[in-house]
Formats: C-alpha cells, sequence, structure tokens
C-alpha cells in the first residue's frame, strides 16, 4: 500500500480538464481548496496514490505523487525565467552532477535549476547558491521549501562579484546577466579538471562568455542549444503540436584546467 | 590536493587533436600506451587531475577526471544504437528518478541509458536491467564496469515478455523493438502513480504504443522529441555546426494509476 | 515617380503599432476606414509608394506596395490550414515552376498555394485547380482576385476521384486529405519524368501515401519538412523569438516516369 | 511525345545507385560517357523524357528534365557556399520577384540564387550582378550557362563599394561578407517600398547588420533562418534521417522607405 505521508508532494490531476494541482502535504491544515469543491487533509492521507478522490461536491480528482517536471512547470513561482527541464536536466548530466556532490551556483532565480541538482544531489550532496537580489533569494526559498528540498540547498545573499567562499566544489553553475566579468572567481572554487556550466539567452552574451575563455585556464568548450517538440498523441493523426519553444537558452560548458 | 584513485576513470586530453582517452585506472596494469606514446601507471597515479602529464616520448596530455557524458560519446563500446544523453538526461528527469529509487528497465541495449541511471540512482539505489540477448548483456556490464556503476545495476538476462519479477518500483522504462506488445508487464511492477518512459525511433512505433495505451490503466501521455544544435565557438563568428543529428528517437511519458 | 495604380495592392503600414493593413486599391470606391480615420482614394492614388500618408484624423501610415507574403499573411481569409509561405515557396521550387507553365492543382483550400504559383506562372501561365468544395472555390476565387492573380489561375469546381481533365502539365500539387486514393489520377496529366508534389499534416498519411507509390511509376521520392525560426531584431540582444511555428506540414515529391 | 531538345537539361537518373548526372545536351558534342559506358548524343535526342535509356555497356539509366533543384544539388561547381534551396526559394518569395521584374544582386558567389531569381524572372526579366572577384564572375556565368539561364542575368565585373549603376529595381538582394558597410549603396537603387534581402552565416553579421539598419530608411526588419529536416521513405518505419544541416544562413528582409 501507497498512502501520502505528511510531507508528501501530490498532483491532483483533473482527467476532464487535464489540470494539475501540485500540492505539499505538509502546507495542508485541514482541507484543500480546488474551484470545484474542498477536499480534507485527512481524505488525503487516507487515499492511495494512484486511486481517484472526490471533493465534497463530487468532483473528481485522480491522487497522484508529484514529479519534479509538474513541480517546475506548474507549481514554481517565477520572478524570473525559468531553467525548463530539457535544458536543467542536460546541465545536471553535463556538468556530472551525482549523489552527495557539491554544487557551486549563482544566481538562483527562481530556483528550478537548483530543484534539479538538489533533488540529484540528495541528502549527503549540497547546493550552495549565491544570489544578489534578496526578493529572488526569498522566493526560490519558498520554492525549493515546497518541494522538500531546502534542506540540501542553501541559499547565501551575496554577489558573486565578490567571489564565492568556498573551495574544491565538484561543479559550478552560473545564469547570471554578464557572466564573462566574474568567470575567474566562478572557477577558483572548482577542484580542477571539474565542470563549468553557464547558461546565457542571448548570442553577444555567448560571444563574450567565448571572448573571455581565451584568457582562462579552461579546456573543451561547447556550445549548443537544446530544442525541444511535443506531438500530439492521435495515433491516427500523428503530427507535432502547432506551435513549440523556439529558445530558453544557450549553454555553454568547460572544464577547468590547473596548468 | 586531488589525484586519482585505483578505480578513477580519467580522461587524458590531447589539446593538440581536440581528442579524448577515456582510462578506468583499475584497468591499467603497468602503463597506459597511446599512439603518442606510453604512460606509467605509476606517473597517472601521482598527477594531480587537471594537470599536464607527458608520454615517454613527450607528448603531452592533460589528466583529467572523466565525466559521464565522456564515457558515453568516447568509451561505451556500441553493439546498438544507444540513448544520446540529450534524451537520456530528460528521461532520467521525467522518470523522476532520485538517489535510492528502484528503477526497472527492459532491455540494456549497450547500457547508456543505465548509465545515467545508475549514476543518479547511487550506492543506495537500484536499477535491475531486463535483457533477452546475452551478447547485449555481457557487453553492457562491461561498459558499466569501465565506468564503476555496474554494482549498481543487476542485469537479469530475460525477456520482458515473461514480466518483471519485481514489485513496487519507482519507475520503468522501455526500449525494445515492439513495446506495444508488453505494455502491461511494463506497468505491472510500478508503483501507482509513477512514471513510465518509453524510448522508440519511428513513428509508426509511436502509434502503436498510443493505440496499446488505450486500454491501459495510464494517465498523462505525452510524446516529444528533443533535437540537439551545437553551436562553433569562434566569438567572432558565431555560428551553429553545418551539421546536426536530425533524430535519435521518440519518447513517450505516461503515468500509471490504480482506479 | 512610382504611384499606386488603380489596382495596386497596397500595404498601409503602421509603424507604431506595426501592423500592416493589405488593400487592393480596385475595391476600394471613394476612401479606405482604418481605426484611426479615413483616407481618401484621391489620395491614396497620388501619395509615392514608400511616403507616409494621413487620415482625416491625422494618423500617419506608410503607402507601400504588398509583397505575396503581406497578402498570404495578412489578408487572405482562411477557411482552411494555408500552405504556409516557408513551405510554399519550397514547393514551387522543387516542382519547377517557370513563367507560362501549365501547373495543375487539387484542392485549392485557401488559394495560398495558388498564389504563389500563379505569381510565377504569370500571365503566360495557367494553373488549374480542382475543388471539390464549393464553398472553398468561391472563397479562394474572391483571395486570388483581391491578389489580381485570379486570371491566371482557373479553378474547376471538381473531385479529383473523376481525375483531371488536363494533359501534358509541368507539375502536379496535391493537398487533400487522402491522397494515397488518387495518385494514379494525380500523376495521369503530367508530362513524363515532371514533378509531383504532395502536401499532408501528419506521418500516418505521409506512410500511406509512401506505400501507395510502391505500385506507380514514380522515381526519386523525398520527404522533408521546413522549420522556420525568427528572431527578435535588437542587435545588443540578439536571441530567437520565443515561440515558433512546430508544425505546418510534411512535403512529399517525386517525378513520374514512363518505363 | 515529349523527346529533349538540343538544349535540353536532362537527367540521366541510376536507379541502382540513386545517382544523378546532369547534362545540358548543347555541351554533348557526340556522345555523353558515364563510368557504366556511352550514350550516343543521337540515342539521347530520340528518347522520350522519362523513359529508360542503355549505354553501349547496356547499363540503364532514365532519362528524365532536370529541375533546377537537380542543377543547384548535383551539377553547379562550387567555389563559394552555396545559397541552398530552402534559403533560395524563400529569398525569392520574400523579395517578391515575379516574371519580367529587374532584380540586382552582389555578389554572385557561384551563381545558385542568380539561377533561382532567373527561373523565375523568366525572358522578360532581368538579373543584374554585380561580383568583385573575377574568378566567381567566370565560375557563375559558366553555371548560369549550364542551365540555360545566362542569356537572363548581366554580370557586372565591379564591386559594391562603388555603388550600384542602375535605378528604380524592383528588388535588391546582398550576400557578401561585410554588407552593414554598404547598405546606403544596397537601396540607393530600390524603387521607394520595395524589399532588400541580405543573407549572413553568423550572428555576428546579423547585428551589425541590424545596428546599420538604425539610420538608414527602412521598415519592417525580420531575421530568420530555415531548417529542413529530411525523412527515410519507409512507410514502415518512418523517421527523419540520421543528420540534417544544421545551419546554412541567416535571412534578412527589410523595405525601403522614402520619408
Amino acid at each position: 500500500m501507497n498512502y501520502p505521508r505528511e510531507d508528501s508532494i501530490i498532483l491532483l490531476y483533473d482527467k476532464k480538464k487535464e489540470k494539475k494541482h501540485v500540492i505539499n502535504l505538509k502546507d495542508i491544515n485541514n482541507a484543500y481548496s480546488t474551484s470545484n469543491g474542498m477536499i480534507k487533509k485527512e481524505a488525503l492521507l487516507q487515499t492511495e496514490l494512484g486511486k481517484p478522490i472526490k471533493t465534497h461536491l463530487g468532483y473528481e480528482y485522480v491522487l497522484l505523487p508529484a514529479t519534479l517536471n509538474d513541480f517546475i512547470m506548474k507549481k514554481l513561482t517565477r520572478l524570473t525565467q525559468i531553467v525548463y527541464p530539457k535544458d536543467a536536466a542536460y546541465i545536471a548530466f553535463r556538468l556530472d552532477i551525482k549523489p552527495g556532490d557539491t554544487v557551486l551556483e549563482s544566481g538562483i532565480g527562481s530556483g528550478a535549476m537548483s530543484a534539479v541538482f538538489a533533488q540529484i544531489l540528495g541528502k549527503n550532496g549540497k547546493l550552495i547558491s549565491y544570489e544578489k537580489r534578496e526578493d529572488f533569494v526569498k522566493n526560490a526559498l519558498k520554492n525549493l521549501r515546497l518541494f522538500n528540498l531546502d534542506n540540501i540547498v542553501q541559499v547565501k545573499h551575496k554577489d558573486i562579484k565578490d567571489g564565492f567562499d568556498e573551495n574544491d566544489v565538484d561543479a559550478v553553475f552560473i545564469d547570471i546577466k554578464e557572466p564573462w566579468l566574474y568567470l575567474d572567481k566562478a572557477i577558483e572554487p572548482l577542484k580542477c579538471g571539474k565542470m563549468l556550466g553557464i547558461l546565457v539567452p542571448t548570442v553577444n552574451q555567448v560571444s563574450f562568455v567565448l571572448k573571455a575563455f581565451e584568457n582562462l585556464p579552461i579546456l573543451g568548450v561547447d556550445v549548443s542549444e537544446i530544442l525541444h517538440r511535443f506531438w500530439k498523441t492521435n495515433p491516427e493523426r500523428l503530427r507535432p503540436l502547432d506551435v513549440m519553444s523556439a529558445h530558453t537558452a544557450f549553454l555553454i560548458f568547460a572544464r577547468k584546467v590547473c596548468l
């Protein structure tokens, strides 16, 4: 039997409208209210995951465990452009993030990338995130807490221009407006040979980063962009959706060397 | 100080030719031979990661820690089409793989996807992989051993048509030729509400899977494809590479429900 | 000096709102009304193309010659999915349409593809278009008349299942729901060696066409899709737009042989 | 009956190897030699288009009329990057090229774009092409002659920096290394309201052009890129090809105004 726990992040799935509600049960006191009626917390805790559950008005949802994808796409409060799953998953992979690693990032933005890092790092790992804007710090922490990942992430309300306090970290990820100004500071705490990742939305920024790289001890630079095309799911009339995201960001990766 | 260990997976990076050698030191007895001369194991163990190292003929490499990306792209022996990093990272994300989870897959192919799962699962997690072809089993295990991930993956030389032996697993991934024939068996061991992922190269296969889904207790189906475009790294003449991969696979995701 | 003629197709360009009005002057009696005031026909005829022109309320537009692209994207009344410029231009190219050629198509849809053909065919060429739905015939003819191309296109209110009446045509273009049922009829009027083009929105339709081709005297089949990505035009922050069309249609081309 | 003429451009299609020979019959004296034997000119002239034809060694080809696409992709001698069909067709469309128009371009490159313009312009139209490199002039003219389009194109061995000699042309197309230096000269000969097209391979060049536009009397600028993805033609295993062109060029369009 597989029931939600007191701090489970659940998904109420509305099959009729194909709409999703992402909820952390620790944030529900007595009941959760939908536009189709109320569901008591008790009922949520006593319904098996994967099963239907009804509001007091009889409207049916399916009770599901929420995934990190649900959280990022449906729940996370956005004060900034977020790092989208297609990019975030690849960034974590290229930075070679493993359970137990120590990772640095700046800035935290709305915390989407941080959440992806934190989920892989697990409770033995650590993400330290530098963010100069206090409103972003607060919002990101709130977001991470909603997905029970706040204990893995330490947020420092500091500007990267003052450098990182840490040393010997396994990976560094930079998502700020003018990364080329601080790349020396970005690679300093990185273990020799380890990966630096940078995300920028414009090609001008890519050029500035590549120029700044020319004077830094780095190796194996690559630049890429990822396009994600969803398809309609009618098996008899299979075709891509009409529209897609045309652009989120350019991804830049490099290794620190210690020559 | 950060030296390789006896079982470190290292990368010898040839800066002149931009060529990479991926090596697990546990597989080196006395020395590693390159086309530019030999490097003694002792020297490899006594050189800091991130530093240059020379062959007995004086040719210089940089000694780096290898990432899982290096391993998959440069080292893994391919007997099959592999799941490429752009897809593998997103699949692991969408299946919501976390350290400590238990995951099922079939088949193992050459082990690229298995390696990505295993790295995230970590030593407290478990991937059980069903593969009906013995040559694939052997090759995949050899590949996983090379990246020190074989202890996380249990490979069963069994056909998925006989079903999975396990129960209550956190995610199931299917990469076989005719997945639509075995989808009931694929979702059986899955915890209610958890994610099923399927990879197929052709649109005909996508149609067959979507049709088979109509009679199964699943929810929230999506189909997508990921395009990854690399750019040239000259900041003054920034532009995409001339060619790119046009296609690897279609990715299908769905949740098991228990209505 | 370059003034509009009595039947010029002009564009009133609203620089403030970046909005376009496409107008055929032959359809204006005394004046053209905008939401920002009225412009007399006389004024339109006496303003040089490329110059500003004001409404009676003082709102300024720029008077420009309209292009076929303006017409298709901004003016054409759509009763159907249209063939988009990125596809239409390539289709006309691959069908090797030249001034003076004779071309067959079925159906006419809303007339976008017909307009592209007709503009290249010119007054010495001929497009004969078969369309079984009377409402489409009327709408398409109205559209073509608006761009002064109706004299080049002959529309027949006939179903392709009864075959084409013509012979020895230079190219045939098929944009109907089930093209695979009528491919023998589609290639019959084509000169030996000349090009057949087919447009379909789904991959299922592509499969059916390719299967039907196996029994037909054709050669050199190719299938492709065209993606068109627009970029933002800020030179300091150059990047693609946020969204793009993910899909319009698959294009299939083949040559008729007479073995 | 449809036989080749003395100056027909034909295609010998090798069905076994799916290989194409593009030939202008005016360039054949007595016979055409293939690696599989010789075909007499007389035989070529007396075989209907669309029919098989054999070499003196009995190897069979299919005799077909060549399209402009065959010519550009298979025959044209390339001294430069060419403008690819996917781009060329769209450029001609956006520049609103019609039979009988007068068009200016610089430079001519290898003549692929010129050929697409010339085919649409027809014998009543005129393309004047400025090219500063004599080797390109010669090669492009040779290419155009091979496709019987040389009578429509007038090539001037002149640098665009000295301006165009013409006036009141219908469209201008610029494909040179530093277009931003000569945009004033590029729009000068253009009729008010008509289209300017620019092709550049790098984003840096796009930025420079957009900046230069800020001081010029132009309107309605757009920047885009076109991706063309071919699919495999097996109806039972339908999927895109493995690789595709990732990039050819960025296309910039604008209208000249005369405020």
